[in-house]
C-alpha cells in the first residue's frame, strides 16, 4: 500500500511531515510512502536520517505550497504544482492509496473534492474528528468542512460517521447522537429538528436521539453528528480550555511554595496517561468523509508523531476498505431518498 | 430595592434557594427580598434559620412550580400561579425591581417574555452568561434564549452584551467579538458573514472582528456574540469537559501510589482558586437580557452560594440601571435601521 504525504503542509513542515513518515514506515511493514514536496528539502532530511535509500520511501517532487492564510479556492486555482494538489492527483490516478494532508484545512477540503470527486449518493465532505472523552473516543463530525450544513448534509454525516467508528472503535453497532440543546425531540434549531426524523428511520445506525454538549466529553454516545460550524467552534473551545486550564495550573504551582511545587513533582506520572489520551497529536488527524478516496488532514502544528498516527490510520482505513463500506451503507439506505431538503 | 426569588425553582428548591436569599440580605443592607412560592415551606425554612422576623424578608404564595422537564409555553398556559409566573409579575406590577429565576431556562425565559415585554428596538431577548477566562470573565451571548439567531438578533445582542459588559467588568468600552470558525471577515456560514458588516458600522460597540472557539478560554475579548445554539452547546461541553477531567484525575491519582496522593494534597491549595475561578456558582447565574425589567436566570443545581450571587448582581443591575442603558444605546444606534434580514 502507498501512501501520499503532503509533506510542505502545517507548521513544522518539511521536517516533521518527512520525520513521520520515516517512522510510519519503520512501524508498518506494509506500509510505503511517497513524499510530495520540495525534492532537495526532502532528501537532505533523508539523508540525514539515513533513509535516502529506503525503498518503501519514493518522494515526488511538488514546486509549491499553499499556506495557512491562502484562500483555498484562489490558492487552489493559482497553484496547480501545490503539494496538496499534487499529492492529492496521486490517488487520483491510482499511483497511491491515500492522502496525508496537515495544514490549512480549507485548502485540503477543495483539493480532495476538485481532486477526488464525491462518492455517489454523499453531496458534501465531512471531517470526522475523533475526541477523547472518559469513556474512550467519540467521533464528531462535521468538524469544519461544512459551515451551512443543512438536514441531508447530517444524515449523510450520520451514515458516513458510524461506517467509520465501526473501523476507528471497532464496534459493530456504534451509538449515534445529534448535538442539540436538549434531549426532548422538540428542541432545537430548524436543521436540527428537521434531521432527527430521518436519522430515526434508518435503517443502518443505531440512532439514541439528541445529546448535549455535556454528552461529549461523557462519552454517551459514539457518533456525535453535527453542523461543521458547530463542530469547528466545540474542537478550538476544547483546544483553548485544555491549553487555558494548563496555564492556570501551572501558573498557580509557581506561584506556591516548595511543598505545592515537590507536590506537583509527585503527581506528574499519574496525569501523564491522562495527558497522552486528551493530547490531539494521539489521533492523528480527521478523515475527510464522503470523497472519493482516503483522506487525511492532519492538524497544523502536527509534529513527527501526528503524522506517524495519521498514516497508520490512513493504511488502515485503506485496509479495511472504508469508501466502500460506506458505499454499501449508502445503497442499503437508499439515503437520499427520505424526504428531506434540498 | 426589592428583589422577587422563585424560590421553588431549580434542583435543590425551596431550602438552598431560601439560604442563597437570607445570605444576600445579610450582606447587601440596601437589598430586600421577597421569597415567591410555598407559603409554608418557605416560613418552616425561615423560623430554622431564625429569619422570619426580618423586615427585609418577605413571603409572597405561590401555589405551583414549573418542573424542569416540563414544556415552557404549555406549562406557562396551564399554570397561572406558578413561582416563576408570580415573581414575574411582581416586578411588571413594580412591586419588585428584579426577578432570581432558577431552574428551567426555557419557562424563565417565556415567563419573562410573557410578563415583562421586550425593550422597545429588541425583537428577541438573549441570555449574558459570563464565562471563566484566563483573563479574567468573557462575557458570552446568546447562551440558549433564541436557537435561530439571525443577523439582527446577533446585531442586539452584540450591542446588549456590551452594556452589560460595562457594568459588569467595569469596563469603558468592552471589546466585542463574532464567534465564527476563522479570523477573516469572508468566513463562516450565512448568518455570521451577514452580521459582521453590520457589527463593523455601529457606534456604540468597539467590535475587534471575528473570534475562534479557542478565544473563549484565552479571554481575547470581553463579549463574544453567537447564535443561542451554538452557546447552548459550549456552555454545556465546558461543564462536562471540566466534570471530566475533574473525574479523569481522581480516578487516575487513586490508582497510583502512596506518593501521587501525597503530591496531590500538597498540590490542592495551589488549585484551591483555579476551582474557584472556573466554577459557575461564583458566577452566580446569567441575565437575560432584552426584556423590559432585570431577569436573572440562576443554573438549575444552584445553591445557596450560587442565589445568593445571583440576587447580589441583580441588585448591582437595578442599581446601575442596565435597562436604561440598554434603551439609551439603542436610541444612540439606531441599530434597526441597518439593512438587514427582517
Amino acid at each position: 500500500m502507498k501512501i501520499a504525504v503532503d509533506v510542505m503542509g502545517g507548521d513544522f513542515a518539511p521536517l516533521e511531515t518527512v520525520l513521520g513518515s520515516i517512522e510510519a514506515v519503520r512501524e508498518n511493514s506494509h506500509i510505503e510512502v511517497v513524499l510530495v514536496g520540495d525534492e532537495q528539502q526532502i532528501f537532505d532530511i533523508l539523508e540525514a536520517n539515513n533513509e535516502a535509500n529506503n525503498s518503501r520511501i519514493s518522494v515526488h517532487h511538488a514546486s509549491q505550497v499553499i499556506g495557512m492564510d491562502e484562500h483555498p479556492g484562489q490558492a487552489l486555482r493559482k497553484k496547480k504544482d501545490a503539494s496538496v494538489v499534487v499529492a492529492t492527483s496521486l490517488v487520483r490516478d491510482k499511483a497511491c492509496d491515500a492522502v496525508i494532508a496537515p495544514g490549512s484545512t480549507g485548502a485540503a477540503v477543495a483539493a480532495a473534492l476538485f481532486g477526488l470527486g464525491r462518492i455517489k449518493g454523499i453531496d458534501r465532505p465531512v471531517i470526522a474528528t475523533p475526541m477523547p472523552t472518559v469513556n474512550g473516543i467519540t467521533v464528531m463530525l462535521d468538524s469544519g468542512a461544512n459551515s451551512n450544513s443543512k438536514p441531508k448534509h447530517l444524515v449523510q454525516g450520520a451514515l458516513m460517521g458510524s461506517e467509520y467508528a465501526k473501523l476507528l472503535l471497532g464496534k459493530d453497532n456504534p451509538t449515534v447522537g445529534l448535538l442539540n440543546i436538549g434531549e426532548e425531540a422538540t428542541k432545537g434549531n430548524e436543521v436540527v429538528l428537521a434531521t432527527y426524523p430521518i436519522l430515526e428511520k434508518m435503517k443502518t445506525i443505531n440512532f439514541k436521539g439528541n445529546v448535549e454538549g455535556r454528552d461529549i466529553p461523557k462519552g454517551t454516545v459514539d457518533v456525535v453528528v453535527c453542523d461543521g460550524f458547530v463542530g469547528n467552534v466545540i474542537l478550538k473551545f476544547a483546544e483553548g480550555l485544555v491549553t487555558g486550564l494548563t496555564q492556570l495550573i501551572k501558573e498557580s504551582i509557581m506561584a506556591s511554595g516548595i511543598f505545592a511545587k515537590l507536590g506537583a513533582m509527585l503527581v506528574k506520572p499519574a496525569l501523564k496517561h491522562i495527558a497522552k489520551k486528551i493530547d490531539h497529536t494521539e489521533n492523528g488527524g480527521a478523515p475527510l468523509l464522503g470523497v472519493n478516496g482516503v483522506f487525511m488532514i492532519a492538524h497544523g502544528s502536527s509534529k513527527a508523531k501526528e503524522i506517524k498516527t495519521a498514516i497508520t490510520i490512513a493504511g488502515d482505513l485503506v485496509d479495511r476498505k472504508i469508501i466502500e463500506h460506506i458505499q454499501q451503507t449508502i445503497e442499503i439506505e437508499g439515503a437520499l431518498k427520505y424526504e428531506y431538503d434540498e
